[in-house]
């Protein structure tokens, strides 16, 4: 199996952390963004989008975090995905979320602040922020974001949560939140990336 | 089971078609967007984003509808959303393309030019340009996104594509996606919504 990922990528970050905390065995391509190779020829025929993450395993080629995190506990690590329908509903509620406020909120706004992406960081902020609202709430009285046991809804979100500071979405009058993450690092085999220290 | 739904809601829209396509019978309470019935503090018990569509089932609350539909397949309609990792995977992937190219790409525009929302048009249209692009490559000699059969990965999708030129995203010089449209739509049980004919 093997993991195109690049170091700075939150997304890429999801798949590396969920193989670390499984203990699966892969083979990691680091690419370099800056200097555009996950824009090659060789690399679009892997996908398209021109975007890491990106898994091959066999026959089968999966992009997209959500997919490839997917795949890997269906393949791999089922406890990380609970397929009955009220497990598996709410997870994928969490994977959404992750995709929307963690992505277009969170991310957007350590990409303008980190490396000036032209978005609108005021809207981009408000956006994470409604996020950090809504996921803290959620984890008042709560271990996991979805039943009893950390599953891929935690592995989604997780990363770009986490990395809210470094667009200027602090974390300080967030304790559901905080708790959370403290809980994720204390995972068994877990891995941190630049911007989350072990 | 109960939806809560709006009307031009393309992300309704998936879940009123899924439930349309699958015979599945439902209750329907449609919100009023434009008064803000979303934002009610009763409606925001049900879904601390204070959007639709927001699903009840019994004693399980899901919100977004990639939690949704994923919900009501699992527990009423498996045919749409088969488990096997390979196929899995990559209708998660799809459906993260739903929740990123689809609402960010073209939804987005569709509400710039239809409700004046604050997006930079040309940002989102370049987005959602980018996705039918990938899309319609990837429809080239294939009839459905994933697999020989229309699955959660075709109903995520469909929305946003098919409305896409309301964000003056012309479908002309995209013959995969017309043919897909137009086989989504002869589906028995096809049901419409404003901005898509039956």
């Amino acid at each position: 199996m093997k993991l195109y990922s690049g170091p700075a990528s939150g997304n890429s970050y999801k798949a590396r952390l969920l193989l670390a905390l499984t203990g699966i065995e892969y083979e990691l391509a680091s690419l370099n963004l800056q200097k555009g190779e996950q824009k090659s020829p060789k690399f679009l025929k892997i996908n398209p989008r021109g975007q890491v993450p990106a898994l091959i395993d066999g026959d089968v080629t999966v992009w997209d975090s959500q997919g490839i995190i997917t795949y890997i506990a269906l393949k791999y690590a089922p406890d990380w995905l609970p397929l009955d329908p009220k497990h598996m509903g709410k997870i994928m509620q969490w994977m959404a979320f992750a995709e929307n406020e963690c992505l277009y909120g969170m991310a957007r706004s350590r990409a303008v602040v980190r490396i000036n992406r032209p978005w609108n960081l005021e809207e981009t902020q408000a956006h994470g922020e409604a996020g950090l609202k809504i996921i803290n709430a959620h984890l008042q009285g709560r271990q996991w974001l979805v039943g009893q046991m950390p599953t891929l809804a935690d592995i989604a979100c997780f990363p770009y949560v986490a990395l809210a500071p470094e667009g200027n979405l602090l974390l300080d009058g967030y304790a559901g939140i905080q708790a959370w993450i403290s809980r994720i690092k204390a995972l068994p085999g877990f891995v941190g990336m630049p911007g989350i220290d072990p």
